[in-house]
């Protein structure tokens, strides 16, 4: 890889509120609904995640979806519920950022933008989010090289932002029994080359419910940050992500067992 | 696939000034240099195509570079030489368009706007694109899969704007011989899924100067309605993409062997 | 790649009785079914072929097939059949060989032995078949990279048998709307590294029966050495690959728009 | 998948001696060199591993390359310095077997018998292997689908031998920053799909020694039946492998830290 980076290596501490991420601290947990689909839906999630253990909440209210006609979310109504629950909880919030168009609204009320695994090859796009004074979690290119994805942060970095975290959220392969197949020693690799914390997704990492369980052990066990967990009230209402989304009880179990 | 599609498989021919592009017209040659480097090179480029024979002058103004510390392209300066080439030889001229802040200006001088193969997933942008009066070439994303492709044109076209072209240009595979893997298949597929016009890029589908003429004799074979290839003035010397694109020499005996 | 190669590109022709395959010869075609299903099966198509146009009659009777539960093929008794039905019409045969232990008898009957894609990695294998005196069609391993290949084929070489013809299959790639990805770059590649005839399967290249004449289009207009296509008498009721067959009058329009 | 299976997803428990495999029966711990080099090679080895805490002495003797020009391997002579240093240090001991031709002596000398990587879709050897009474460790083919896994394992089960070990070793993707994609969802899907016993082979599955740690603690947390490790006394100057090889020392710290 190129020579001339900022991201060395050097363990880089994010902060967001109290809570720091990244290096030796505590492994962090977000979890929370694919989709913000009803002030009650995540109002709901946020209280019984607080109570179970969670420390910052997600949700979608801009999705990108293949096709034009599925649902898009709920747009920055779902981005109030989504605050709303924040507050009401104590709980910091992270949502996708999708459309610059919407990054001083988004910008305003998370905690954390999260790009979304189709905007990492966006480089005009990351080359905004350098210019925030705001934690950014960059989700991995679902066919991103390991190179490709530390030039992203790179790209971050250089134009401003320290405060980036990693998410390993699975690659794309030949094989389909997974939705994707989660890389997990990119990890260690990610650490070790740009010093910036790693946390795993392993909800769209594999797509299916039961592997969620064995795949979070399987991350922490080789070092991740922390973890990027869906979990919906009624999974198999849900408007989106239905089939591999916790419920309640299962994220528990998840959290008991790290 | 979805059933509710408005690119159902019926024949669209897309036009740009005089020319038509799809069905049973004869396939269109797109040339020229992967960047604009300077006023001297996009016109000596663009007369000496002019004279060997091509449809469309293309060059890039901005580029995506894997690296925030490479060449990014010449920008607005960049597409006014582009625009000045194209007046001189009364070429109608291509140029990919990266970030919504430069839209207006792209679509004011450009006759075809290119979206990027790292773009095609960035649905925001294509729904702009949609609600765009010019012509657009969407090129295939790196790993995307036919239907996600059909679903990238199904965004632009059903936000307002049926003339979309779209362009193989070589999907990411295990094998790094080849810079991407060629999929002609994806030509008589994509034109029966879309009813769209369907070109390739060999430039980019191999990455090797030596390919480009047998992949091109390939791609018409296969029904392709076009050919987008990188010429540059001398190779060696280009900014980006050199060892994949020909020189006038080469680019006449692509177009003499068709 | 390595440098130690018999294989250094210079061509090499390949002779079946009076057939010369490679080089400036024109391409040959190989035509029959996936599997040998009963006598009459291969005498109707052998005679068939014969009339349309053919050069080297195929059929499987030793079958890979991913399930232990699925049609084997008939075995020796499929042999006879198929060599009978060169014998009436005069045509050379080619099938696959999978196990040593029929090695002799395959080598007896055949004109041609094929190494199936599944057995390219199969070094103990490939060095057998370089023992032989008697052509061998190499297939693409499903994921092997070009140098793979190329290393497959000087295994046989280097043992002793330089008739060794390669035949580009398709490779595995994330997108199964195909079968899988045909990669006809590796045709001008191929004989450029080896300088052995390459010939395509356009039938396992896509597994799509509609798809099998333009891919031989091009095909033959990138270079292709020959094609190897798989017809049945009557495709819905074929005991393999039947989605993928031709017809004879299917068969007879790729023979005819070459 | 197909209905109509024997591996229905009962546990299965293998034994070698007094060695249980699978199930809730503690990891076990396979490792040694790539290649039987020498005697006094895999003998210090034997004792070293013994020493430190191996279940199972694993060394290469026919060695698959993909070369023809690469170190083979030692052959029966191997076999026979390996069974030496299983008998003076009481472990059993698993090696490859690529040819039939060798199979009595192997099925003789070795306690378990290791179908590589590239021999997975070699459905002639599948089924003689079936045959043998004699535990198998088969390992993942390079691009298998966990179909093709399940499928090639029904393989040997259909032909009567129940005693097969599945071992994950990565799969090919597009990225070669690892020399595979070690896919730990394997785990935890193959046991449910089988019952079988599943091992991870983090030597081969990263290729890099720094990365064998991590993964073998991942592929613990999230079930494995045991590990596969390669050890070497002097990694530089190993014939085959280097790269991916522990030291005693560093095998020791995996040992410790499971």
């Amino acid at each position: 890889m190129m020579d001339k980076r900022i991201l060395t290596g050097e363990q880089i501490i994010v902060e967001v509120g109290n809570l720091k991420i990244g290096g030796n601290h505590p492994p962090i947990y977000i979890a929370g609904p694919c989709s913000v689909e009803s002030k009650e839906q995540i109002m709901e999630t946020a209280f019984q995640l607080k109570e179970i253990g969670v420390d910052v909440l997600r949700g979608g209210v801009f999705k990108p979806r293949t096709s034009p006609y599925a649902f898009q979310g709920l747009g920055i109504e779902g981005l109030e519920y989504l605050k709303e629950a924040g507050k009401a909880t104590g709980l910091p919030i992270i949502t996708e950022l999708m459309d610059e168009k919407y990054m001083d609204v988004v910008a305003e009320h998370a905690d954390i933008i999260q790009i979304g695994s189709r905007n990492m090859f966006n480089y005009s796009f990351l080359k905004t989010m350098g210019r925030l004074d705001k934690p950014i979690l960059l989700k991995r290119g679902m066919c991103a090289t390991i190179e490709e994805w530390v030039l992203a942060a790179e790209y971050i970095v250089a134009h401003g932002n320290k405060n980036v975290i990693l998410c390993e959220r699975g690659i794309r392969s030949y094989d389909h029994y997974t939705r994707n197949t989660l890389d997990l020693a990119a990890v260690p690799i990610m650490q070790k080359e740009t010093g910036l914390p790693v946390i795993v997704d392993p909800s769209h990492g594999t797509g299916i419910r039961e592997l969620v369980k064995p795949m979070s052990k399987a991350a922490l066990a080789c070092g991740a940050n922390g973890l990027m967990i869906e979990v919906h009230p009624n999974p198999p209402c849900a408007l989106s992500d239905g089939h591999q989304s916790l419920t309640f009880e299962e994220y528990e179990q998840v959290r008991r067992d790290k």
